[in-house]
């Protein structure tokens, strides 16, 4: 079998065996096949596409091209959420404890923020404490003692992903629905849960910018996962507007203790989705009961218990969830105001996520330093009417002089007018 | 600028800049654009195609990334031929002297074999004492002297497309109409001729299949070289049996010296056309009157005396011209019989050419040697009526037991019927 023969094939769009792909993907890996060869196969498999068999055995291919984590003592209990990633979006921290005071298992990896959207690591590590780096052994036990466990990428995971979506950044190949889907799912069904729900969110800033988009995305990442053995969700979401109020890491955590004590907004509503539909399928309930149930989870305080009861177990100072004073505030604080009345008609948040990197929130480049303090707390989002003065957002920031830079910034990024604007949904569908 | 924007945009069907594309190309020359980048680039060029502006532009970044020959001192009576390649195509030893005879200047680098195809410059070698390494300066004086040289390609011409081209033969991105274009024709415009003829050959030894194919391609070199201020004519000529009876370098070499002694053949008509059209273009006179001019050169031995003249002087032996059985046998013979009463309803000429390489002739690798005295000598060929127990071929080699497998080659590259074939023409057309 020769690479060129693969590529060939593809190009002339024709559907690849099993055998090929896994032949195309271990080379990759261990470096037979060289990048310039794997580059031009992206490309081909760009213009040409993937039939749904052949992204499943892409899938499986690098899924298995590193480690696998083993969950089986666990049996059929464990389960995880993705999501494809947005600005604000702290999900993770508010379904986790949820469905860990239910009884579920969720042994959770997650990455560290990139460009405009934020990563759980980070967020995680503006508690003073926690440890995100567990070795596999504590990782484990930790979910077994407390049923959440969330850390960053450890071990040898998905080498087949690392080295082909650092091709794909380079050439053009990133938006692909057979190369998103395998490189997401290989790595979600490496991480070994059982059922997994996604989160696909759709909008500005979002990577799909349509519902359209999202729902091929999300329809195929489901039947991949299916066919893998998997139960399998995907919500398509809003990120057309930053979720919930609160952007930038310490902010966020802030913003998820106040949504498990109780808080209700778009935040809680998308986050008791996500959690319903994994309790839901997990527990084999229908998805009123478990809706209810979640509510119930969080009404009661038990989730936020399960939060400190996680947190704590992981080294996190829980001092910090029970009194988010604590956290160390930012030296700057800028306050930006309606110029005039009317609506917000549109918040464009990938334009706010990059905001919130401007304020040292996040990474330009995967080698940057981070500033836990800084972010944004929007106080109008879209749809809502101001008045000239009113308090629209306040920036936090440690960094002298960005003043100009930032109100500049969130002009370009919100827009206004006389009337209101159309409501958009902020849960277009759930895919099952 | 950036590669990814220019793949992006290519890859989205964009039209390339002038600067995009000297950018690209200049990139991947000095290596500040990694072969993984160029690799994705042209699997995008070879999905989206480039315009004739880009083409044009892609020719000429490509021609200018390294050395240039200057004809100029020889004014506008320099000339340049190229095939596409093929089997038996000996049609560069018989057209450079013709129009040298006239006083033409043909200043040619040749390649060598590989697979299939042969290359001139292993033919020239066949000859005793033929120098193909000619340094620059004895190249143009060469031609000076005696209007024409032929040598292997020299110096740092095209880096371009050694690079360009060695990623597309293993990245199945070599048939793209714009980057063959690009890649021959960088090359013939590099090597300074103010006159090229082309011979795009087609049929099953050509790299083009069917005659629309070639003028598709013809037309478009044409055109590029044109826009480049070239004098430029191609013509499409049938290659899907293979030209004229003898395949294989000294033998090769046989058969061009006999047709330059009066033989009438099928390759005597393809080299004086495509003598004709240099003629026509380079003297500027009607082809009827160019053609005259280039039959009497043969008829009256002027041709050949200077064939004499150029191979002498390029240190050949010229009494194996004289006398062509100077030239040493192959150890075997191994005589080709029909086995039925019929017609030769088709020949494969890549099948023949790669039999030639069994029998020693040609490469594999670019590293392989190669036997000038193996071959083939056909002794009927497409449409001939032949009786069982005829002589079709002798095949001539060195190599000890091979003579069943070259029987059973012959046998699946020759197909037999009861009619006779439709005949079909030699030259297609000619394009200017």
């Amino acid at each position: 079998m020769k690479a060129y023969d693969i590529i060939l094939k593809k190009r002339n769009g024709g559907a690849l065996t099993d055998e090929e792909i896994r032949f195309f993907v271990n080379g990759v890996v261990d470096g037979s096949i060289p990048d310039y060869q794997a580059t031009a196969f992206l490309m081909a498999v760009y213009f040409r596409g993937m039939t749904d068999e052949e992204t499943v055995c892409l899938t499986d291919a690098m899924m298995r091209s590193g480690d696998v984590v083993d969950l089986s003592r666990f049996g059929k209990l464990t389960v995880d959420k993705h999501s494809t990633g947005g600005v604000g979006d702290k999900t993770s921290l508010i379904v986790a404890p949820i469905v860990g005071s239910l009884g579920l298992k969720l042994a959770k990896m997650s990455g560290r923020g990139l460009g405009h959207t934020g990563g759980t690591v980070d967020k995680l590590e503006s508690i003073p404490g926690y440890r995100t780096d567990l070795p596999s052994d504590a990782f484990l036990k930790q979910v077994e003692k407390t049923n959440v466990a969330v850390i960053g990428q450890t071990g040898n995971m998905v080498p087949a992903d690392k080295i082909l979506y650092s091709l794909r950044d380079v050439t053009a190949t990133v938006d692909s629905i057979p190369l998103i889907t395998s490189s997401i799912m290989s790595k979600k069904l490496a991480a070994g849960a059982h059922t997994i729900v996604l989160d696909v969110k759709t909008g500005s800033g979002a990577f799909m910018k349509t519902p359209a988009d999202a729902r091929v995305l999300a329809e195929k990442m489901v039947l991949i996962g299916k066919a893998c053995g998997r139960k399998m969700a995907a919500l398509i979401t809003d990120m057309d507007t930053p979720l919930g109020t609160h952007i930038g890491n310490a902010l966020e955590v802030q913003e998820a203790v106040a949504v498990l004590k109780g808080r209700k907004n778009d935040l809680f509503e998308v986050s008791l989705a996500l959690a319903s539909n994994i309790a839901s399928l997990a527990l084999e309930l229908p998805i009123e009961e478990a809706k209810e149930r979640c509510l119930r989870a969080v009404e009661s305080g038990a989730a936020f218990e399960k939060m400190k009861d996680w947190i704590g177990s992981q080294g996190g100072d829980v001092r910090f969830l029970d009194d988010t004073s604590l956290f160390p505030p930012a030296k700057y604080e800028i306050e930006l105001r309606a110029e005039n009345d009317g609506y917000i008609s549109h918040m464009d948040a990938e334009k706010l996520g990059l905001l919130c990197v401007e304020l040292g929130a996040g990474r330009r480049r995967k080698e940057d330093a981070i500033d836990f303090s800084a972010g944004l707390i929007l106080n109008a989002k879209t749809g809502d009417k101001v008045q000239k003065g009113d308090l629209l957002a306040t920036a936090y920031t440690s960094i002298e002089g960005v003043e100009d830079v930032i109100r500049a910034a969130y002009g370009r990024a919100v827009t206004f007018s006389d009337t209101a604007p159309e409501q958009k949904p902020l849960i277009y569908d759930v895919i099952s």
